[in-house]
């Protein structure tokens, strides 16, 4: 069978098309092929392709050519290729690929997937993260990320909105009759004195590192959530605070957050988010030791955290390699790796949460 | 035990301090003590503390004035305590403390290690780790990283230059004795043709990846380096390389190299760093799964590779989260974490290899 290649596409006359069958290309007079359907077809002894009125070009040429009309080409056709010996059915369509369940037909059912395809060396705006996932629940499809690695190598990604598996609710109240703890700033962490109260919110709420000495060691977040709910208390210093003020008035939290301002950019960003998911009556504590901002525990007596939290300015832009790691690392140790950043919605910001995770297809 | 707040460090008058044993302060007249030691004392109960001719100072007090004093006390405090409690001697030195091996007390042995304290929040440039490891050699002292991160948890890390395991010799000459392969441009990836060549090639190199057909796809890095060692041959593009040369005399290895430099920042670096490793005898192959530039195998049928190694420009400044990510990841995977850099040795360039792992002490 033969083909002429035409720009973007590769044109099949169509009678001699419909031996085909249904999985390749789209009518519009003859059958119309894109360059990764084409070269399929050629690979596998199916067509041979010509140019308009020249000569019949070999598979290299061919395949050079494509890649010179599309530089996407190559990694297209490499995950073409895959899903095709995977025996899926798919489809070059809007953004990149759709793809259909495993042993159905175009036609025959709707698309279950889009895909979109990445090289090792893009890079990935988070908002775009965001905005594949926002045109998936418009058309009611499940996005896939393909990225294929410089050795041309194929990681499948399943994207999805984070759903947080429903926590117990931490006992807000109980937490509040204790009263206010009297603490001091050591630089940049905050040490509770009174081992009942230190103690209390440790076992039950899993607030900072208890001592020894039943003292309380508190993050800033930690600190700067328990001052906003009035369960801290933090003695003003003369220095590096506010030099001029040698009284020993509390902080309030504004004068608080503006110190950690200084020490931590971004602060305010990841506070929010640690807030919303103590919110949401989630056991939250740092990530540092998997390299994120925070690992979540969803029930209280659960010995492993379920997710990894990694908090991002609204503009953040991925290196691939920067995803493959995180998402990489927490699929290691079983948990769930989660990007959240603050939106603006108007007005208002909201705390949005999408989950990456590796795909077996 | 009395001892007085004097600048940064609390002087013990000499007689008294005597029953403190050998394990604290330097003798200059009076017993000096650091503010960790001080502190530690302090909080065991041994000493107390009062400012030049005033009044006691409480532990609460304390702290704050020595957190205000010295910014880094509250990590160098934590990290003391924790020394202590695991029943090692520390001393206060050049690269915050000295660890003595356990059991030994100084003075009775030299030191083993010495340890640098970083906060989560500190940032760590490369030169910097670097030059711990010169300190080391040149004092004979093992080097460590002790990070107190935000929960005020510690994780230790070793620093060692990296030794590669002998590797076997890859047969380079019965390689050469192949020819010259062909290969075409497929935008960031290179494809060759000849089948038996591909198959040697993969089989008995580990060069690229071998499709159901028996061609390799090769990425750039092996390409460069095939290229370098005459045994590749890539023909010219008319587009987009030279649109104004369309012979096709192959492309010589400046041309490819100033291809790939346009799509792909600090190639050189990496390439360098894969040709080094290769002429080692090792098996490099891309690390992009466990998000580093290379995986590096020590022998031919070793089925798992054994480090990962990460390229870095020398003016490279790590932010603490991101050494952490990317040895908890290589230690998740039972590889070595090693970061690789080209560092300017008069007119000549070496490559360095850090090794850096967790310690368990």
């Amino acid at each position: 069978m033969q083909g002429e290649l035409s720009d973007e596409k590769v044109m099949v006359a169509e009678p001699e098309a419909d031996i085909l069958g249904k999985g390749y290309g789209r009518k519009k007079g003859k059958l119309e092929l894109s360059l990764e359907e084409a070269a399929f077809l050629f690979e596998t002894g199916k067509i041979e392709i010509k140019e308009k009125e020249e000569k019949k070009l070999n598979l290299g040429d061919f395949l050079k050519h494509a890649s010179q009309i599309s530089p996407k080409f190559a990694v297209r056709y490499i995950v073409y290729r895959d899903l095709k010996e995977r025996g899926y059915a798919v489809q070059p369509g809007r953004v990149d690929f759709w793809l259909y369940p495993r042993g159905a037909k175009p036609g025959e059912k709707p698309a279950k997937y889009f895909i979109r395809i990445l090289s090792e060396r893009d890079f990935l705006p988070l908002k775009a993260l965001d905005a594949l996932l926002v045109l998936a629940r418009n058309m009611r499809k499940e996005p896939i990320l393909a990225v294929v690695d410089e050795e041309s190598d194929i990681t499948y990604y399943e994207l999805k909105e984070a759903k947080f598996e429903s926590a117990e609710q931490m006992k807000e109240e109980e937490e509040r009759k204790e009263g206010k703890a009297k603490a001091t700033l050591l630089s940049d962490r905050v040490l509770l004195w009174d081992a009942d109260l230190a103690e209390n919110l440790h076992r039950n709420n899993f607030y900072g590192k208890l001592t020894k000495e039943k003292r309380l060691l508190l993050s800033l977040v930690e600190s700067a959530y328990l001052m906003k709910r009035d369960m801290l208390e933090i003695a003003k210093n003369a220095e590096p605070l506010k030099p001029q003020t040698s009284n020993l008035k509390p902080l309030n939290f504004e004068q608080f957050i503006d110190y950690v301002n200084s020490i931590e950019s971004d602060f305010m960003d990841k506070y929010g988010v640690y807030e919303d998911l103590r919110g949401k009556g989630l056991t939250v504590k740092t990530g540092f030791k998997f390299g994120s901002h925070f690992r979540v525990y969803t029930a209280r007596q659960q010995k492993h955290s379920s997710y990894l939290i990694h908090v991002l300015p609204e503009e953040h832009v991925f290196s691939i390699p920067e995803l493959s790691r995180a998402v990489r690392l927490a699929h290691g140790v079983k948990k769930r790796m989660i990007f959240a950043f603050r939106q603006k919605a108007g007005e208002e910001r909201v705390i949005r949460y999408i989950d990456v995770g590796r795909m077996k297809l």
